[in-house]
Order: C-alpha cells, then structure tokens, then sequence
C-alpha cells in the first residue's frame, strides 16, 4: 500500500461538511490522522465517538506544535466565522502548513485573510465543495457526500503551486471534480444558482406560514411543495451569515430574478398566452438540460 | 369477492392523471371496464397496449348509448379543455351517469359547466387529486400514483349526493384520502401552495437561463438546484392554462410573495440580521412542521 496522500488532516468546525471530509478521507486511508476542532466539548466527543475524527480538541492551539509541512488544515465554520480561525492561525500556525476552507462565500473570506494577514498568505487556498444537504451538524457527516460533486478553488497569483496540489489531491481523494475560478466569478455563480433559490424558498414559505390568512394552507399543500421547499429547512445561521457575506451579487441576483417575475406576473393578468408559453417551454428546456448534464457527470464522474 | 364498485369507467384524456386512475381502479378491480377516449388513436392504442385501458375511442359519442347509472366518466383533459368534453357531455351522455373531473382549477371548470348546460348539473362532481409528478402523457400513468394522496372535491348544494357518494368511493378504492370544501378555498388554497411555486420555478430556471450573463451557469449549480427546480420541468401547456384559469387567485399570491421577497432584499441590503434570522428560523420552522405533518399522514393514510 502507498503512504497516505496527506499526514494529519485538521478540520476545524465539525459539521456536516467538515466532518463529512474527515471521514470520507479516514475511510479511505487518505490521512495518516484526523483531528478535530470545536467549540464544545460534546462536539468533540461525539466526533470521536462517530469515528469522525481521532481525537479532538476545543482550540487549534493545542495541536499547533505538532503541525508542519503535508498537514492541512481545513475550516469549516460559518462564513462569517472564519477571521476569527484566521486569528488563531497567525499566531500559532507554521506557514509549511497548507490551509484551505470550504465557506459557501469566497470574497469574504479574501477580505478577512486580507485583514487578518495583511495579504492572503501563499500557504491558504481558498475552496467551496459544492455539495450539502439541509441536515446539518456533527450527526448528518456522509463519508461519501463528496463523490460526483464538484469543489470550486479559487486561487491567486501568489498561492503557493505546492499547496494548491495537495488541496486538489485531497478533494479529488473522495471522489470530487476540482475547477478553479476566479473569486469573483465564484461568488456571482453561486449567487444565482445557490444563494438566490435559497432566499426564494425561505421567502415562499414565509408567505405562506405569515402573509396568507388560511391556518390550515400547509395541510393542502403535497409532495411538490416539499421538494420544492426542501432547502428552506437548512440551518438559518449558516444562510445568514451568506446573506451578509455575498450581499452585492445576491442583491443583483434578486434584483433580475424580481424583474423577470415581474413580467411573468403581467403576462398573467394580461392573460398573454404566447409569453406564458414561451416563458414555461424555455425553462422546461433549460431545466431538462440541466437534469441530463447532471446524470451525464454521474455517469462518468471524472469527465470535465 | 364482492361486485366491483363501478361498472364503465370512462377516461377522457388519457395522461398521467386520467391514465393513472384507470390503472389504478383496474389493478384493483374496482371497475368492470375501463374505456379511454382521446383525441389521437395513436394514444388510444398505447393506452390498451400498456394495459391502462380495456379499449378506447377518439370520441366520446362512440360510447356514449352503453353508459348509464353506475357508470362513471372522468374528465382529464387540460383545464381550458373541459368545456368542449361538456359540449359532448350536454349532447350524448344519459342524466344518470356520475361526471368528474380532475382540473387543477375548479372556479373555471364551474364556469364551463354553467356556460354549457346553464347550472351545473347535479351528476356532475367537481374533483382535484392533489398528485403529480413533472412527467406527463400516457406513459407516465402509474397505478400507485394516488395512494396516501388528497382529492378535494367541491359539490355544489345541487350536486347529488350519490353522484358525490360513487366519485368519493371510487378516489378511495385507489387509495387517496377524499376532502370537501368551497371552489373558492380550492382555488385560493392552491394558489398559494402549488400555483405560486410553479410560477416561481419557471421564472427562476427562465432568469438563470436567459437574463444572467454566464453561458455556464448551470455547469455549477448542484444536486439542490435540481430538486428545487423540478416543477419547471412540468408540462407547458397545462401549466399556461392553470395561469389563465386561476388568474386572480394567482396573482394574489404572486403579489403576497413579491411583497415579502421585497422585504427580504430590503433586510439583506441593510444587514438587518434580526430580520434575516427572524425570517429563516420562521420558515425553517414551518418547512420541518408540514414535513412531520406529510411523513405522519404517509404512516398512518386513513386519518384525516
């Protein structure tokens, strides 16, 4: 057997994304260790328990001396979180140590290692698995979550190459697809195609539960609804804080979504059948698309 | 074994809520014979070659001299058709034959009826199955299909109570919970719950692909965008004849939405977080609540 691709995998925030990286790689053989981070002691335990990590500690600082070149360090808190693990990280952390995160929001991260570091340090590669589920917490960790899915990195000019490679390795270790894509453009994609359907669902649902006088409109609703509102049942924290981080492209994202809505809502009461009709077959068009490609890319996982 | 509960079923518009009936009542011997009439004898062969009807015609008039009491006919036609199966209905079909439909609106149906025949006559029971599936046509038809699902019906003082009493049996011999209420509530109730986010997902999957300026922007959008999206693969031409016959309830909800999506993008613009966690937590909330309410009622499908 080969030695594993990485020596010790830190993941800080033991969650559903994080500690669905530390098992996924321990199942594999992937680390030689996995230790964990969090701010409760019953988290920590729970993670050893589950088999998640091997051992686990409530700060970074008490591992700090043992970690060099070939350990990686993995942050998987809340967005707006993650300055805070950046303070700790200057102070007791080794620049050999590669460092990357997995924040839904890329700019906020740019702007806190900025602040914290004054530039963002050649040793962290900034990333974003897009993958989840609307179960969250230590409990919900699927070694498998990252298999077919794809992880997003967003490196600079002055990312060191090295750690680049070894960030790459280890996703692809559980079987993801790595791109890479500017920070920009990262965070105007998953503006529109993750963060926008987000508010939409929570906003749907609230319409429902507090604007419309029927008490009984959920007991009607059907299997539709609920698929449709799956996503309004993730962790509201974690939303808020992406809301906040990713304001500007959320902002634009609505902003077309309210447009086009818009016109759709003349088109009803104009009872304009043509627009309607070209309006539904598009979307059904596009939709359909977008279902194959996702099947196709399951098919042949390792196809770009 | 006991007589089946119907003699002649009779389908008009042999699809995936007209084709699934027949199926269903069939497997479960609920019915003498099930008969499909459709506009096309290529769909009229596929529905006896796949087993979903005994024979079938192009034309209701071909039958229309064997039907009479404990015959029953369901109307499953796009909802803007339903008036021309009345035509047929005023001009070959016996008083004693127990009418329903299956529209997804029943104040245009109501129309219809009182358009054709003056009032709406009193064999004939204004239905809605509450089920679904974004597939559509013949070959979707799938017996289970109805099974702890809800039918709302909405009779009329005049509507005759055993027409009321055949059409209630024969949704629960396929294994759906029957309801009563007003056309008004139906209409408005869904409007809100399955109307309102048909719209919303067309115009999501019509921004993303038309008015966001990113040729990839479906390349990186995940596993939750697919559920969230999945009632824009729905069939167009039902969907804008829902548009068209529920106008002002829909447009009532849309305008509750727009209301509370702009309120929204108001609380994100400004970083109002007690805003953002008050909505998400309240929806979260509501979300978990009709999924515990949904999951109950799959367990135990004879409570009400």
């Amino acid at each position: 057997m080969s030695a594993p691709l990485l020596n010790k995998f830190v993941v800080v925030g033991i969650g559903l994304i994080g500690g669905s990286l530390a098992k996924g790689l321990k199942q594999r053989g992937a680390c030689v260790e996995a230790i964990g981070i969090a701010r409760k002691t019953e988290t920590c335990a729970e993670a050893v328990n589950y088999g998640i990590v091997d051992r686990a500690y409530t700060s970074l600082q008490e591992i700090a001396n043992e970690l060099g070149a070939g350990d990686v360090i993995f942050i998987a808190v809340p967005t707006l979180s993650v300055n805070s693990v950046f303070e700790e990280i200057k102070e007791f952390i080794s620049p050999e140590v590669t460092i990357t995160d997995g924040a839904s929001v890329k700019g906020s991260v740019q702007l806190a290692a900025e602040a914290v570091f004054g530039a963002v340090p050649p040793q962290l590669v900034l990333g974003h698995p897009i993958a989840g589920s609307e179960k969250s917490g230590v409990t919900a960790a699927n070694p498998n979550l990252y298999e077919h899915h794809r992880v997003i990195l967003t490196p600079f000019a002055t990312t060191d190459g090295t750690h680049v490679e070894l960030v790459t390795r280890m996703w692809q270790a559980v079987g993801a697809e790595v791109l890479s894509m500017s920070v920009e453009e990262h965070d105007e994609v998953l503006g529109a195609t993750s963060h926008l359907p987000h508010v939409i669902a929570y906003s749907l649902v609230d319409t429902l539960a507090r604007d419309i006088n029927n008490p009984n409109i959920f007991r009607y609703a059907a299997g539709g609804f609920r698929d449709f509102t799956r996503i309004a049942s993730s962790d509201p924290v974690m939303w808020h804080d992406i809301m906040r981080a990713n304001k500007l492209a959320i902002l634009k994202s609505m902003d077309l979504f309210i447009d086009n809505l818009s016109r759709l809502r003349s088109g009803i009461e104009q009872g304009d059948s043509d627009y309607l009709l070209d309006v539904f077959s598009r979307a059904k068009e596009a939709r359909d698309e977008f279902t194959l490609m996702l099947a196709r890319r399951q098919a042949a996982p390792k196809e770009d």
